[in-house]
């Protein structure tokens, strides 16, 4: 049995995550993928930084071309994070011939497909399971478990900060702004959140589904991303009063050949198994044509769930290695790419107006809706006794997204209403 | 490209849905397997039976030898159900060096190893993802995806027939006997419910699940089983007052080196991910060491969702006999078994009793838990204004099964104790 050498790039709390499984499941790893696995080199920052768990000192290096060009590493695992030296390393690693897992979703959405290229040219595997939804085994479930099927819906909750901050908003009647605050001081959040809270990191990892899913090669600039600091709390709790849970979801759809990506916080109706995942945790919901409704749950992020999906990428590699395949299983995407346009994307609104309060303002509404062919599930109008306007709360049956555009521009050239308040897809 | 011969041993609903995705799915799976995938030959009982599929009559044969010796066909995929004949032309196909896809849970579960054996020993694949849980991913996730951590539990709703009748029962506070009639007109359940209501179909599922899981060999014997028949509604009604649902689960653990498996009706904490599962739907939760809390929700039968675990694992063939493979990525179970002892089981459980209804009654009662050593998390009494009687509802803290026995052989024993009503096993 050949010992199978790894070379890690990061200690983080990832990089910290795969040490320990690394170590404590040895047996288990041995005898589930034919070979000891052994981490020889770990490229680190800082040497001499006090750690959480004791390494040797001889395996710490500052300097990533002694793992990289190290002629001893069969694999390289990839969890430094970045994008340009993180490429850098891992060409350079695959030109030597050297496998690679990776849990760098930002790296994959962007580069993925010369990364790919690289990895076929070179005869290496490249495995990347953690990059999307941490613990969750999403990449390896729409590549095999659902080989057979036409995926026609992948929709996700796919990042634990903007899903925890949503759900203390929902539990506690919170403001944005103030859950904010905790989620940071908690860790949860970063002290620049853009990346979670604009929905960039979502459409990441939804990029990689998609591309996964449907076959066909997605691109970071397909997703359509809205973000979430714009939620109020009374959004939340009119959600509530209608039965429906605020998350920000990934949402890719396909009908006949043409598919279309977003990240958009979305009204989920409570009944929907997506509607009760909560705080950091996340779930993919994947409709097949053939296999109908199915859910995936577990923890997105943390050291040790991100670091069982490398470490079974890990093992994959390893099998791949002792079975004499490596490099031969990558994913084809092999269906040309037809984006919907938006007269072909269709789903249910929320929709929050204030508008005077006086007669005939809600037939002048129904109206604009009528002349533009979209029909209205729910309507419900209250007056408000403090201030001098109403709302109109409008559920809209599946509406095209041309239409309800041409909808919310005749709302905003209209006196009688005052503002457009909110606008929520809604699913489920 | 070498196309790919199947033999279909059975049409009923299942055979069905693995004819119409291999038919409109036939350009996919070429794509992701590499190959042209063909049903040649179709073993049925009656050739002129009327279906709701059409299938060139020269594919159909009742004579089962005309598939399994045909020399053009690769692989055999079984789905005919029963032990004996399909445990028979298996076993053929396997002398022949054909490989096997099933979804035969009770052939599985029962005689698995010696079917794996016959299958190392001839270089032959043979999966069998749709035995358990139709068309959730849970045989490949337990192998592959969460080959890197220690699975210590693994709790399923595996049996949509008793989670449907559960459903219903705690939905509309109907008795389990009508609501079992109702389950039989809509065919959720078979004029002979025995197999579902009794457990024994989720006990061969978790006999799979815990194999796989635990990587160790568990024997249907090993399970211990308690049906759903005993089920009052007022069970229900007491387990939703005090937040649970009633389900039955599958529940395999494991601690240090010991396991245990079990299945039984279990209060399900309605803030538990499985207590959420209605309906038919099926859902599998697993805790590894590493990953921690996941669950995998889906379809647990019908036509097309068995289909596609079906037609995923004929992919998983293909690939495998592109890459020259097949025959060498067999399961292995490289863990002795040790199961638990009754002192070592342990859980929080529910009780329901009936005692007269006099001063100190209680006090005796929780004497006798406190003997053998089992705390309380609660204790609730109720006078009966119809009947002489209270009745006590009891939830303990963590109690092994021996003291537990122990407690309950003691109130069989006491004058103030009318009747054990019930006892559950507590999650969550």
């Amino acid at each position: 049995m050949k010992k199978i050498n790894v070379g890690l790039l990061g200690l983080g709390t990832v990089g910290t995550g795969v040490v320990r499984i690394v170590e404590n499941h040895q047996h288990d790893l041995t005898s589930q993928s034919g070979s000891p696995i052994e981490i020889v080199k770990i490229l680190v920052q800082d040497k001499s930084k006090a750690r959480n768990i004791s390494v040797s000192p001889d395996l710490l290096t500052d300097n990533p071309w002694d793992v990289v060009e190290n002629p001893e590493i069969d694999v390289l695992v990839e969890v430094m994070g970045g994008i340009e030296l993180a490429k850098e390393l891992i060409l350079a690693g695959l030109e030597r011939g050297k496998h690679i897992v990776t849990a760098n979703k930002d790296l994959m959405a962007l580069h993925g497909p010369e990364i790919m290229a690289k990895a076929a040219e070179k005869g290496c595997d490249v495995f990347y399971e953690a990059a999307v939804a941490g613990g969750i085994p999403i990449i390896r479930t729409l590549t095999d478990s659902f080989s057979s099927d036409r995926i026609t819906k992948i929709m996700g909750i796919v990042n634990g900060t903007t899903n925890f901050i949503l759900t203390k908003m929902s539990q506690e009647g919170a403001d944005y702004a103030e859950v904010l605050k905790e989620a940071q001081a908690l860790g949860y959040a970063e002290a620049n959140p853009t990346s979670d809270v604009e929905g960039f990191d979502a459409a990441r990892k939804m990029t990689i589904l998609s591309t996964l899913g449907f076959r066909t090669e997605v691109a970071l600039g397909d997703v359509a991303v809205k973000g979430i600091f714009q939620i109020s709390k009374e959004d939340i709790a009119y959600g509530k009063r209608l039965g429906y849970e605020v998350k920000l979801l990934g949402i890719a759809e396909r009908e006949d050949e043409h598919i279309s990506i977003s990240v958009q916080p979305t009204m989920v109706k409570k009944s929907h198994p997506l509607a009760s995942v909560n705080g950091v945790f996340n779930a993919v919901y994947v409709h097949g044509e053939a296999v109908g409704e199915t859910m995936f749950y577990g923890a997105g992020a943390g050291e040790l769930p991100t670091a069982t999906s490398i470490v079974a990428d890990l093992v994959a590699v390893v099998r791949n290695l002792n079975l004499g395949i490596v490099g031969r299983r990558g994913f084809v995407s092999y269906n040309e790419k037809k984006l919907k346009s938006d007269e072909q994307i269709a789903s249910k609104n929320f929709i929050l107006l204030h508008v005077e309060d006086k007669a005939g303002v809600l037939a002048q509404i129904t109206q604009v809706f009528a002349e533009y062919g979209v029909s209205l599930e729910s309507v419900l109008q209250h007056p408000n006794a403090v201030n001098p306007f109403a709302e109109i709360i409008i559920i809209t049956h599946d509406a095209n997204k041309a239409a309800m555009n041409q909808v919310l521009e005749q709302f905003e050239a209209m006196d009688v209403v005052q503002s457009i308040k909110s606008v929520y897809r809604v699913e489920g």
